[in-house]
């Protein structure tokens, strides 16, 4: 089973890094990119390119793992393939590929993933779908090699899924950029916050979200959260938000 | 040294065990709950009491752990103390002290903590000060027997350090019930989120929040808000709360 990756950012790293562990061999690597397909292709010592008619026609999955944006342009301008095109994005729904291959799915990993870090997929959630009962086996059979969580998931489902990956991601590191700016306009070194950072993280492995929530929002402590709306009013975006979140607990 | 506790919840439980675990001796625990008083009490085998009268007025340091809004009014009822009195409390100026003793000061850790969950404070950063010079050397000294992380710092700066733990802790555990009640409302199970939630808070160890920033309002993918802004029409409350989150991370 020969696989290509269409990508070399994050997410395709650590793919092809894993299925390559795993077993599975990776024969390609593209990117739009020359140097990380370079990079990416002398890390897992396979062919690379970044010319798109250059892209293997014989293989047996593409997994794609490029930027949301760019999916749909790279399919135009794709050869016709006869393998299994398999996507990794929480917000596009599979049937992008409808037209492009009789075949197609969906591997999307529930993590968020950075070049200076790597992650073990072993306990990542995978999500996946196909559009051939016979596809969403073999992904569900390729997934199970590479994490203990796999879950077969629409991509209506999956959508709403995203959604949480954004408030639970991208809206609370958002909120850490918020509490570090607090302190360093008070000279404070914002690394004081990590202990708390990460209890808060550990916290809701016992306890539901719901029931770990704490501070003066939640009691409607109106003394205290006035006292912060009015240290917050230089800064009416950051006011309103501490407003709107107080609220929101409130309700 | 001779230390009372009032207060036996979350913090005067896990402040008072740190402390008697370093050998400073506990003598007394209050709480207006007698059970409350009883169970910490019983935990450090000390005695406790319920009446705010038979607190004792010979001991060298009272550490105040106790709500916010009822601490006033446990000093109003206090009998008159010649000791060192300490609270706890981020949001709360040194001087509500004052006219109550001679001395008073404040050790305030930086730390989110829950009755199941014991946390070592170690590693949490202590926050003192105190009216006398002397005063803060002894809680410099005390707090640097508990933590490898203390920090003198002024009631004003510490209402600013509190805001931010606000940010930091609890309005990211509630974007964390928002994502869980996304999933919950599509039958998904939100435990799915944890290896995400964990690896958003692990990031920010290695880097700044800003540099750590990814999702779809930093790349300003408005096809994807919007759709998102779309999913969230049934909840106008969390669709403002995405709406301004976005923009936040856009400026």
């Amino acid at each position: 089973m020969n696989i290509v990756l269409i990508g070399a950012g994050n997410v395709a790293t650590q793919l092809g890094t894993a299925l390559q562990e795993k077993g599975f061999p990776i024969v390609q690597v593209y990117s739009h990119t020359l140097a990380s397909a370079k990079s990416l292709g002398s890390q897992l010592q396979v062919d690379y390119t970044n010319q798109i008619k250059a892209i293997r026609t014989d293989a047996d999955i593409y997994f794609f793992a490029v930027k949301d944006s760019v999916l749909p342009e790279i399919l135009k301008s794709l050869p016709a393939l006869s393998g299994l095109l398999v996507h990794t994005a929480g917000s596009i729904p599979m049937d992008v590929f409808a037209g492009y291959s009789g075949r197609y799915g969906v591997l999307y990993p529930l993590q968020t993933f950075s070049k200076s870090r790597k992650i073990s997929l072993d306990t990542v959630p995978l999500f996946i779908e196909a559009n051939h009962p016979a596809d969403e086996n073999l992904l569900e059979e390729i997934a199970l090699s590479l994490s203990n969580r796999v879950i077969r998931l629409t991509s209506e489902k999956r959508k709403h899924l995203h959604l949480a990956a954004v408030f639970a991601c991208n809206f609370t590191n958002h909120l850490y950029a918020t509490a570090a700016q607090i302190l360093e306009e008070q000279d404070l070194p914002w690394d004081v916050l990590l202990p708390l950072i990460e209890e808060t993280a550990a916290k809701v492995k016992d306890l539901h979200p719901k029931e770990a929530q704490t501070g003066p929002a939640v009691r409607y402590d109106k003394n205290v959260i006035d006292k912060h709306l009015a240290m917050l009013k230089n800064d009416p975006g950051q006011q309103e938000i501490y407003r709107m979140l107080s609220q929101s607990i409130r309700n």
